[in-house]
């Protein structure tokens, strides 16, 4: 288990290194966690075309840059990272993508991470606030199973409530296991394709939180 | 990467053993992998009351017990493996596992794995097939952004079709894009919750396939 100390601790102290790098330009950096397929890039390419921020994408993906190509599309600036068979971005894949990315002055930066509930939770790529999409059709029991990924998010994004009739999911039930595990994580219920509670969700970004 | 090297050979070494172990009691095991909550519980409950075979389960998870409790509600033994902050089971948590088991003479024992579309795809149990179950809410294009996992599957199953109607999933594209990254792979369509599709499944799990 020292290899893995060791692996966190280079991080760590990279991540750190990140987050100077990006307080000195002003820049807000939203670290987007979920399970594959919740839809994260859904979500990024509506708050690209309606949040009214300047922001860019840092995209994660084992494979391919569909993702990237679908930010683009929607009028943001964006970089592919291709993690291979890694379940996780890191601190100096980062520092690499934001050099890059070269986001200007005062601007937000999302960083999607890889589709997976388990590995993105032990590691700090610098970003101010970690977002986790969670979706009803999921199951309401997913912040007991994945408590480390849960207990490491500031905020819960509870997505696909336009599909909550048709899905065995207690919102209630959802939001008790998320206080059970997390008290501190704020809630907000989205359907990033029909555009439920999207306008909390802006002014959280807005709001613009500047530590992690 | 060498430790990684290490880790895997020392894993592939245990995994022949659970093999031999396995097939000196004539005993079939499918690792049921997937994304958190494409539905492997519920499709397991479900094949343990109708599928008329033999069967026990081990169930991995990062905390709690709460699939086992539901397996045993549903008829059969069961034993947890709890992950803790891994992301996959490992053969020799499954070695250990099939001890307390004590699996009858020529059943079957299907492995719930971590819900997790990258870590499980390196770690091989001594299972005869990988069951990758999918979910239509989770987007066709998931064959080509998780090709390691869709790589090493056997069967597919792409559940939830009962929520079709409602999402922007193609089956077609879906189907093309697993053939791309993986030909041999079989592939059904089922609902678990309402019951289409499980025949063939059945049917897949009596042919009671002998090697990986």
């Amino acid at each position: 288990m020292k290899v893995e100390q060791d692996v966190l601790q280079k991080n760590d102290r990279l991540a750190a290194e990140n987050r100077g790098w990006l307080r000195a330009r002003g820049v807000t950096a939203f670290n987007l966690v979920s399970s594959p397929g919740s839809g994260k890039t859904t979500l990024l390419e509506r708050t690209v075309r309606e949040a009214g921020l300047p922001a860019t994408v840092i995209e994660g993906d084992q494979a391919t840059d569909r993702d990237t190509q679908r930010i683009r599309a929607a009028g943001a600036r964006a970089v592919q990272i291709n993690t291979g068979a890694g379940c996780h971005l890191d601190a100096h894949m980062v520092a690499h993508a934001l050099e890059d990315l070269d986001p200007e002055r005062d601007s937000t930066v999302f960083i999607e991470n890889v589709g997976n509930l388990v590995c993105p939770a032990l590691f700090d790529l610098g970003e101010s606030a970690k977002v986790l999409v969670a979706s009803v059709t999921e199951g309401d029991d997913k912040p007991y199973k994945y408590p480390h990924m849960f207990r490491a998010a500031n905020l819960v994004l509870l997505n696909k409530i336009d599909l909550l009739e048709h899905v065995p999911f207690d919102a209630d039930r959802f939001a008790a296991a998320l206080r059970e595990v997390n008290p501190r994580a704020r809630l907000l219920h989205v359907s990033a394709t029909r555009g439920d509670g999207l306008g909390a969700w802006y002014g959280f970004l807005r709001d613009r939180p500047t530590s992690a």
